[in-house]
């Protein structure tokens, strides 16, 4: 870390700063230009306060030179990381091509299985249904919960698809014991106490981008789950809060390419969360994929009452399976190049 | 609810539309008019997707008629809430001004206790400290963790103020038992399964804004823990995340208004963790407190080695003391009209 | 435009909106609903001032029933437009991709010239320069001016390239006589004066989209300058403005796919301005192809001393002939389908 | 401007890079430290291209230390501005306080001529109203113009109080001949055109803040006016886009105190295009007085069969008159301190 600090800072306070530093067992590094004053700090730096700092009146800003975030980093792995997923070993990242499809919530037997049998026989590698559904309102349905959970082993067992859901409550655990990716959503991403328990597993988990959460804050929230010792960790770009309201949230593509440049761990994208529109899934999974996304994870229903619902985020299966062809020709035609 | 179906939709499809949503045990309510057709949903819509229905191609857009809050609605409850406080009752809300002081973090007895001493000595009512921290890294300091909830109590057997301070596990519970204010942290404002928690208490809780949540998601989520009974929720405003890097966060000040007209509880601002800047704080608390706000959060140090942090987002007690004077001159004076 | 005005509303009142609305030459049809009731406007609304309204205590909400941009609406010209440019009438939309490229600013003869000539052994269809920059301080650079585009006319002449150079002030039109695309940068999207001038010529313009414009922002503005009669307009996403700080801006490649349902006009992508940064031109570049983007503007430059630039935004003529190659594929692969 | 180059860059990219610098007339002084290498710049660096250097992929990051804004800049000029209004010299800045007032349009001599009235005998220092409105429908009504600004002559000469008004096209200027203070609407903010032409007045400018502008690019904006040699600038706070939809814009009022601290400027504040509704005004308009704002711009409107309009953004006089009355005892209460 360096601290520069503003050309007409007393002396006297610089004086000061330094000697606060070093009395927290650091050792500093001060060279003084005709333009400005820096303090390099060499050390363990992980229980100075930044904000601190920069708030400063002599301090005219703060830089960083290594990344917060170790285990994740590329710099230290610059190989790309492949998790592999359930008892088959499915392998996801560097090249292998995770296109996880299922429905919203599960709802019954007969609906799990029967979107698990097409979206298998569409392509995907994956089957994807909430059990535990976090909901902005506590009136609203809450999912099935372990029940669900029991209809998505169900499902499994007819497909050999591995399965993904998402997790609420660490103490909810016991429950994913036969799940083979543990997802958490976009509102649990600094839910840090969460992170934590996951990291004392070795399931593979996968994480959602938080709605205002920044690529580095992502970064920061694989890092608690890798502290803990595991490292099989999938993220997911899922769209992000900004003023535009013509789908539910912005999809930043470009943090696909960050990421890849950033960290070594696979990186997948949620088209139908991000837009909220089924008929947009189709172009943002092509362009997920002709920017190198290492997955897809596609909303599909199933339900034949629900055929009015051309719209919303949901694709039937034979638009999944449109959706999953187009996909497989983009990404050929991407990688062509290298 | 209303959905407004567009001009052009195919008389069908609209009947199937109807048709599902009556076959959810709902009652609809057709107007056809020369420029839309206007469906009425009557009856305990919670069910219903929004999305999904928004997302149909013959739907030009949802309207819900009522708010999702109830219990936090000031529709049905017009009275303002007073939140009654520790064993003293103290009260906040209606005219009961919280004035609550304190460091980011609880770091020794003889701090706390001093920190307690002067803000108490300065007009505070209450005293804030961090026991257990959420950090971004999980390298950083967490906290003293239950020890720091035995400070925090020693201070306030020394001095009378409750005390206020964060949780981040439900599992922790049974430490928080004679603290005086549970507080949520932005970061889990959508911590579902923790507001639920709360609920089951009855312990007043202080649940601030997400960085990225509005208003109304804010209300959602008191209503989760008003929906387990316990109604004792204080809301705070404390910044939300815009392009602007001046400082840290965006003080959104006219929350304070919105949430005023929406809702019976209290809304307090932090105006140091929406700032970021110990020079800020001063003008942001008159500022909150000339737009109705019902409480201020701030940040006090009282650390000599810290001496050196005029910057930064913690006031030294004779600073907050300066604050505590403008801030009761300004409210008088905003007042004084009515 | 209908209103939805809110239950509790005293009919008095109800009436009193009424008669105001139909004071104005407008007619209404309500409808009483056991939920609410409905008023439906008829006739031209267009002075209506729809925040007055939204804002009065007895409305719960104002939906606009049809879009307020006609020219550029879809519904009204269901068929794609083709924009043509220039003498040689290149056309731009509807499956004719334009590939534009050039230096941020025209600095001379030399330079120009060169990376004309090798963008379009490259594939470019078209040559873009800035003669007149927008710069954020006074004391930047603000271009070359009316000499920069005597140099781009004089690439024009060399490799028979249509130009592309951004126009700041309606009254420098007489010096783009002879370009052949007038560009309004993403700063004017909403120099409402600047539109009307541009309305009136019939050259093509290309509009970007500001930083914190939504996409219906976009579209009249659009519509600003076919209300003129000049209905040569081709839309531009670079990015807009979002707490993220990992790129300059946020590329917003969902956009393509709203902005392509609802008008005919053709959207390219700009894909160096949104990122900032020049390897992550690329994969954004196919990704905006494979979304179905009608073409890419990328910033190339040819300058030996700035050859340490592997950064910034800029890519060297090799990089772009990559790029080029690779958006041909994935163009190919996208398109593939249908 | 200090550059830091990466731990890990070649040497021989380093040298390339100051010899690049130093080719453009600029000196350097460069630090190597154990933990990173800093470039310090020395110069005029007007010209130099900071994306372009932040992009490069052995820079860490680039920092300025001096402020690119001079002019405005509170450094150069420690002592707060007044600027002076009118023929009557009436003063803004540095605890003068303008209460500027006035309908969002000028309908009718009657209209202007009550409201102007009604706005001066509750306290109003200035007349506002709009003769040329910037509209995103180019089918909205556009204000009567040079009319308007007629009208809002005659009511000038019938009450003495100077009038402020929005000019949206320079070639308009002679219009603005007897206009007191000329008005940079929010979307013209970066209107470089624009501004350079105000620079060449002697008027005060009134300069709004853009919707996605940071505090700084208002500054280098005030900027531009500034180096044309009109220094008589008043800045103004009215709102920024954030995903926040409870009010039209989130008014950001700390950018009021950042706003005093980096400039001498005076700081005005428009509640009510920042809000979108009445009744959130008078909150607001404390607030700012309360964290001292040097003036406010609220809009009044006095059109009888208007009456219904108890929302939206404009107050009444008598409702202004309230309003009026609480700035000042606000105001009165925040400056008691000093």
């Amino acid at each position: 870390m360096i601290i520069i600090v503003k050309q007409d800072a007393k002396e006297e306070r610089v004086r000061d700063l330094i000697q606060w530093i070093e009395a927290q067992n650091l050792r500093t590094h001060v060279s003084k230009g005709d333009y400005a004053t820096i303090i390099g700090i060499i050390g363990d730096i992980s229980k100075l306060d930044d904000d601190l700092i920069t708030g400063l009146d002599i301090v005219e800003g703060v830089k960083h030179i290594s990344e917060p975030f170790k285990s994740a980093n590329r710099k230290f792995h610059p190989k790309d990381s492949i998790i592999e997923v359930g008892e088959q070993k499915l392998k996801v990242g560097h090249g292998n091509f995770a296109l996880i499809a299922g429905p919203c919530s599960v709802e019954s037997e007969e609906q799990i299985i029967s979107v698990a049998k097409s979206v298998k026989a569409a392509g995907a590698t994956m089957l994807r249904g909430g059990a535990f559904k976090p909901r902005t309102s506590p009136y609203d349905f809450q999912g099935l919960k372990a029940d669900g959970i029991e209809l998505l082993l169900e499902a499994k067992r007819e497909t050999g698809l591995p399965i993904v859901t998402e997790i609420m409550n660490a103490n909810h655990l016991p429950l994913f014991e036969d799940v083979d990716v543990i997802q958490v959503g976009a509102r649990n991403m600094q839910n840090f106490e969460l992170l934590k328990e996951l990291g004392k597993t070795r399931k593979p988990i996968l994480i959602k981008r938080g709605l205002a959460n920044t690529i580095k804050e992502l970064l920061m929230s694989a890092e608690y789950i890798m502290a803990g010792g595991n490292e099989n960790v999938i993220l997911c770009e899922r769209g992000i809060r900004t003023f535009e309201t013509a789908t539910r949230n912005t999809l930043d593509l470009s943090a696909v390419t960050v990421l890849h440049e950033l960290t070594h761990l696979p990186v997948v994208v949620d088209p139908s969360h991000a837009t909220g529109v089924a008929r947009y899934v189709k172009p943002m999974a092509m362009a997920a994929a002709a920017c190198g996304a290492d997955g897809l994870i596609i909303e599909v229903h199933n339900d034949p009452p629900h055929a009015l619902c051309d719209g919303a985020q949901s694709l039937r299966p034979e638009q999944f399976e449109d959706v999953a062809k187009a996909v497989r020709r983009v990404r050929a035609a991407a990688l062509g190049e290298e």
